[in-house]
């Protein structure tokens, strides 16, 4: 048992309208069934006129740049610099939306092919139905990661295959169940073209020959199988972007109450959180024995049923600007038990006694 | 040219203490000079004795299995559930730090290897010391990744070979130097690796022949130069980290000026952006005529030369409470207001004016 991979030699340049069938059945008399073509999409983009004129320099430039971008970006991920990395209409997240301007004429930038799935399996269908060749095809990119160093080629579509291989429900000769099974062997196919694709100069096909004697024409969902629901992800913002979503959120934030009964351990470290940085005789009390909180509460009209209750006093004498900066203080204190996921609303304090605020948790 | 992936088979159980050198050079005496090996973490470790004795089921087993992540953890990056993505020791950010329950005795869990690149070295050097053999060493392991399903097999650890090509400075048949210049070619290798190693039953060992003809004996730092600095990468908190910490910014945020001169526009945005939440009657007013003013800050003592001024007014009629309000209404706009990258002071208003407070950004 073994693999090969191959170079396809001698493709020269692809040009719009181009039969990508044709040109690879050329290039490679040699390719048997079962064989994977990893065809970068760059040439699949020019085949199918994906390319857009831009000016070749100066600001005009970066501007045209700019809008292309935007029109190939659904949701901007997170952005430093110049850098964006964005989520396009595919579901990939990618610096620049997989734009290039590398390996096309200095006034165009190539986009990615609108369905790379769709793509691969028309190159797929036209190699069996013109060619008699049964053969998956990947259509492969160069993306980044996050907290690794350097740029690996994955897969933007494939046909012939599913993108995982899936060892669920294997044991393994210990009898334990296996806990990695999903494995993305498409990008991993892939990578292995980039491996001979890159000690070459242009050459935008690999051939991976005995990964199966057979293709499998169900393709489980494409190479869209690989993309990972946003709302999923624990990666779905870049950092600062979520951070800043984080500022945004206690600017905001809403009256009402989280999960209960309240963790009144969470409340203590929340008061703790915003010790430091309140104004001197600013204090907050948490009433934790039930039966003095259930006298405070009974005079306060709509009281919520069985909310916890925190008393806030401002620094006596009471000033005008001393419960400005008091009111402030309160928020940071909402915003504190936010981040602990206990929410708040704000009220008065309860009739006759001497704090300045309360809230309801 | 050509690449071949080879399995290397008949490697049995490995235990502590077991020659890995002599296990690899004995099952594939086939092994020639620039072969890349892409050997399995999971048998370094194992040779090594990074085993840890657990209970094998019940919750004595999740909490000697807490304890064992908590230290291999140097920071936790992202939890959901019972999931945990940290960063190990070497760099890494991975799942459970990398630790696995597979293939091995119910009663350990595996540990990555303390160094994969001295692993990679010491194998690398005894196969050529003592079997003269000049190969390169890739200690592999399983990895998820953002964004995508499915996992793929990259590199802990090499020697032999740098970790990353370097294109740089190369151009295109078009005249455009090259966009994405530093290949992980080791994240490939490993990859490549386990197409092979995934087909097979309990083969750790791959070899991948024909990428070079020669090793290098300068790895550039190993596998360690893939791991980018958490300073560096846009992703180095979870989604939800990140905006429960911008929530905690929100909470504890300080008096100061961000970058001057300030973005008026960004100021207004601000102040719509809480204009939905603030008590109704609250009035943020940015006094953005210079002698307005200067007429306004000439009266406040300290005020920062130079300064932005927005006052604020609470609802009349004012009361305690609805000073209190105010304050808090305040503080939602100051971290709208950070949220924007602009920083603010909160101080008492002009004397003489009907505002409630200022604002000095």
């Amino acid at each position: 048992m073994r693999l090969e991979i191959l170079p396809v030699l001698g493709i020269g340049h692809v040009t719009e309208g181009d039969d990508l069938a044709a040109v690879i059945a050329t290039a490679a008399p040699w390719l048997r069934d079962g064989d994977v073509l990893v065809v970068t999409s760059k040439i699949v983009s020019k085949a199918e006129g994906r390319l857009v004129d831009v000016p070749a320099d100066g600001p005009e430039r970066l501007a045209a740049r700019d809008e292309v971008l935007a029109g190939e970006t659904v949701r901007v991920v997170a952005s430093r610099g110049p850098t964006r990395i964005v989520q396009t209409q595919h579901g990939f997240v990618m610096a620049s939306a997989g734009i290039d301007a590398s390996n096309v004429d200095k006034t165009q930038l190539v986009l990615l092919p609108v369905d790379p799935d769709a793509s691969a399996r028309a190159l797929r269908d036209a190699l069996r139905e013109r060619y008699d060749l049964d053969v998956a095809v990947i259509i492969s990119d160069t993306m980044g990661r996050p907290w690794r160093n350097g740029l690996t080629d994955v897969a933007l579509g494939v046909a012939g295959m599913p993108a995982i291989r899936d060892h669920r429900g294997e044991v393994d000769p210990y009898g334990n169940e296996l806990q990695l099974t999903q494995m993305a062997v498409v990008d991993e196919l892939a990578g292995a073209g980039e491996l001979i694709k890159g000690k070459c100069d242009q050459v935008p096909v690999a051939v991976v020959r005995g990964y199966f004697s057979a293709t499998n024409p169900d393709d489980a969902g494409g190479a869209r199988a690989l993309v990972r629901d946003a709302a999923q992800d624990l990666f779905s913002l870049g950092t600062a972007e979520a951070r800043a979503a984080g500022l945004a959120d206690a600017a905001t934030l809403a009256d009402g109450r989280g999960p209960t009964p309240v963790d009144l351990t969470a409340v203590r470290r929340a008061i703790d959180a915003v010790a430091g940085v309140v104004t001197p005789g600013t204090v907050f009390t948490l009433v934790d024995e039930a039966e003095v909180r259930a006298g405070l509460v009974a005079e306060m009209p709509g009281w919520p049923d069985g909310a916890a209750l925190v008393l806030g006093s401002a620094p006596t004498p009471v000033e005008p600007i001393g419960l400005v900066r008091f009111g402030a203080d309160l928020h940071r204190l909402r915003v504190a038990l936010a981040a602990e996921g206990v929410g708040s609303t704000l009220l008065p304090p309860p009739p006759g006694s001497p704090a300045s605020a309360a809230l309801a948790l």
